[in-house]
């Protein structure tokens, strides 16, 4: 075997290992015993200091080395094992398996204490997550900026201050649209209570129906819905409200985009470094196009209509254009999840305000309620009311995802790009969406950008597929134009 | 830190990693989408290999070496990890690596052909699978015999030889007592049909009566059932039937004796060798009292018939003297698992002398659907009907355990036993499971058996609790007891 042979090779059981340190975290979230927390950080741990140990092996670096590709798809294995290395040698195993352990145990303090709405029960183990994260950050940074260091785990190839500069140029449109927005009456929502039996058939249609494969996947509950793993074994959650169908039909449309990228790359790159959604801005862009360009067009949500009718009876609006109205109703709320197209950015720009403080050291983790309370009134123009619709909100701080939010809003300009470019290529898209039919659109996705996993950067992932360099025009207009005509502005 | 105390740090990483191996079993079983096999073989493999170089590692050895234990406990800790090392250090990592994968292919392709009653698609696999077990058994023997040595996994310290002596000394009398009991009138049975809703509430119920301890454990539903996991995580299954509900409550409490052991070890053994149940065969001993001695007892069954009057309503049996009868009828059957406590063993003698021939060389697996069809003739008196009541019928061999079958009638032997020694400690027991209350029982067997763990041998484990060398005396003495005082003999 060459080199780049024995490198591939034994990717392909790193790669193994990380599905399986993905399944746990699966489990973790959906069936995991209550009681198991203290000894499912000892496996975490122990899985990550193996995949530590492996993915920073000198025998890596002398594989690299040597290597070879032989072709275009082997110089891109050979880039993003190098990437890899170089960034897990700078980190000490010990704080790796430490911030693994950490990590797993604040997410159950984290539940715990937003169940009973108690910060100050959640704060001393986030001071440990920042501290670890931060250290991680410097060991990464090399004397750069940390949190920069900390993004690039999610998006390589951009900086906090090139997503300061976008979120910036985007801002101040969101406020004066929604604020113009807000000043009109509000469209009817829906009424009554649905099943929620029948809200999870819904929602395992809908999954299929935006051509997510039963066969290598499963649709299970989660509090925080997500989707976890790639190839052959792709696993969404999503969950229910007896009073708020929208929350589990949109978790789940949105969760499909991730799983369907996920389920979609080349057969080819199975269990490879390329087998993998390239970024989590890009992975962003697909869950939110089929969510919001997609699942919430009035193309799409006129055969909605139809399907929940046909389940639920009567669900209190008469018709599809009043239903679109309600699909996509701007509301003042505190929950990001649950947040509408409009208003979501803001709620990122919060975020990523907040913990690019905390992790630059302008911000004490002490402080970080009153920091997100003032924010949020100012932003939103009303007070949080309850930790649990405030800073507890989100679990992904317990986890250690620091730099992880300005993907979220990224994938969003990055989904402004690819609808402008689907529109322009599948012109027939309203006619097949207000069938149900999604596959020209879902089609079109995978072939021009799903398909090819890593292959490239994330910038040029956007750039091959949309025929345009990242920007963020395209959503804005698509947001003036959308909400325009609902509101009549 | 000491090489003792090195060696136990690195052990506790080695358990967790193969806590995390057994989670993915479970999972392939309870959870998996259907289309994921081959990546979970690659992902097997992947982890397999990981703890096969963990347990062979020469820093084992070294450790080992320099290791003074600082106790009886650390001796016996010492003892395991030797035990585990000299055991892995005989079989070539490729060879474990390759039995992963196609053991876990296997399971797939067995679930196939068991459905589809087609042997011939799961014998080339099953000729893999033997042939490789016969490599690692041969590799294990060292010039010994090759069963033997795989036996040793599931039972160490004893052989193929004591084992078929005892089964040979039982087996005349089960075979009489067999033939006397099916001479007499069968008693009435259940009718009707049962909601399996509902026995999975029961079931629930019957886990928790038996002290199952659902904070660190949970119920689901496989074809097969089993129980996996160690420690604060203690998963169970079962499975259900519309017209037999006993399958459902007798597999729970069989699994609950397997899981209630597990999580009674003590917590001090956590994550360490001794933190296991000791053997298969002590397993077995645990969860054939649970579902036997105590759960198909006069007294419990008393109480288990107003529990499913109140369920089901008219269960089709009057009185709790019939329902008695019915929960130890004696009746035929092809199914292993559906067989009454009598004729269980007789199951197992089959696949043992079967299991034991493929091994040795003296059966060819080609002529395994023969041999075993002839054997179950000669044994139950009635030819095999279809595959899936025959050779297909246990999904053991498919996942390469070969020497695990025979522990079953061993537990049955040892559990034996522990009644003999439960009835003389415990004298009000009769009187308290009339009540639904197991606590006594599941007390003494925590006490005298289940909190140690893995600290003594198999048979020094069940000579301390029973206050006995294991004899099948006690069992063969409470069976003719039982059935002859059921059937009128």
């Amino acid at each position: 075997m060459t080199a780049f042979e024995q490198l591939m090779a034994y990717e392909r059981d790193t790669q193994a290992l990380g599905q399986i340190a993905g399944r746990l975290g699966w489990d973790q979230e959906t069936m995991m015993p209550r009681g198991a927390t203290g000894q499912r950080g000892a496996e975490m741990a122990a899985i990550e200091s193996v995949l530590h140990a492996r993915r920073s092996a000198p025998q890596v670096a002398e594989w690299l080395e040597q290597a070879e590709a032989p072709d275009e798809v082997g110089a891109a294995h050979l880039r993003e094992i190098r990437r890899s290395y170089d960034r897990t040698i700078k980190v000490p195993a010990d704080l790796a398996k430490k911030l693994a352990q950490v990590t797993s145990e604040a997410q159950g303090k984290w539940a715990e204490a937003r169940a009973n709405e108690d910060v100050a029960a959640f704060l001393p183990v986030l001071e440990e997550v920042v501290a670890l994260k931060r250290e991680e950050g410097q060991a990464l940074a090399a004397g750069g900026d940390l949190y920069d260091a900390l993004v690039a785990d999610y998006e390589h190839g951009t900086t906090s201050s090139e997503i300061a500069k976008i979120f910036d140029a985007m801002r101040p449109g969101l406020v004066d649209l929604r604020a113009r927005v807000l000043d009109k009456p509000a469209p009817q929502g829906l009424s009554g209570r649905f099943d929620e039996k029948t809200q999870m058939q819904l929602a395992r249609t809908l999954a299929r129906t935006f051509g997510y494969d039963m066969a290598h996947g499963r649709v299970d509950k989660a509090v925080h819905p997500f989707s976890s793993g790639s190839g052959l074994d792709v696993r969404i959650t999503t969950r229910t409200s007896e009073t708020d169908p929208f929350n589990c039909f949109y978790s789940t449309i949105h969760e499909v985009g991730h799983g369907a990228y996920e389920q979609n790359i080349s057969r080819d790159y199975l269990l490879t470094p390329l087998g993998r959604g390239v970024s989590m801005g890009v992975h962003e862009s697909q869950s939110r196009i089929y969510e919001n360009q997609i699942g919430r067009s009035r193309a799409f949500t006129g055969w909605l209509f139809e399907q929940m009718r046909d389940s639920f009876g009567d669900i209190g609006v008469s018709d599809a254009d009043a239903f679109y109205a309600a699909v996509n109703k701007v509301h003042n709320g505190y929950i990001r999840t649950e947040a509408d197209e409009l208003q979501y950015n803001l709620h990122i720009m919060l975020r990523f305000d907040l913990e690019r403080a905390l992790m630059q050291g302008d911000l004490e983790v002490a402080d970080l309620e009153a920091a997100w309370n003032d924010r949020f009134e100012a932003d939103f123009g009303y007070a949080v009311d309850k930790p649990s619709n405030g800073c507890l909100q989100d679990v992904h701080w317990s986890v250690g995802l620091f730099g992880y939010f300005p993907t979220y809003s990224l994938g969003n300009v990055y989904a402004g790009c690819l609808h402008e470019a689907l529109r322009r290529d599948v012109p027939k898209l309203d006619t097949d969406l207000a069938q149900g039919d999604t596959s020209a659109a879902t089609g079109w996705l995978g072939e021009k950008l799903q398909q090819h996993g890593g292959l490239r950067s994330p910038r040029d992932t956007i750039a091959h597929a949309a025929e345009m360099e990242p920007d963020h025009a395209p959503l804005m207009d698509y947001l003036e134009q959308k909400f325009g005509a609902l509101y009549d502005l």
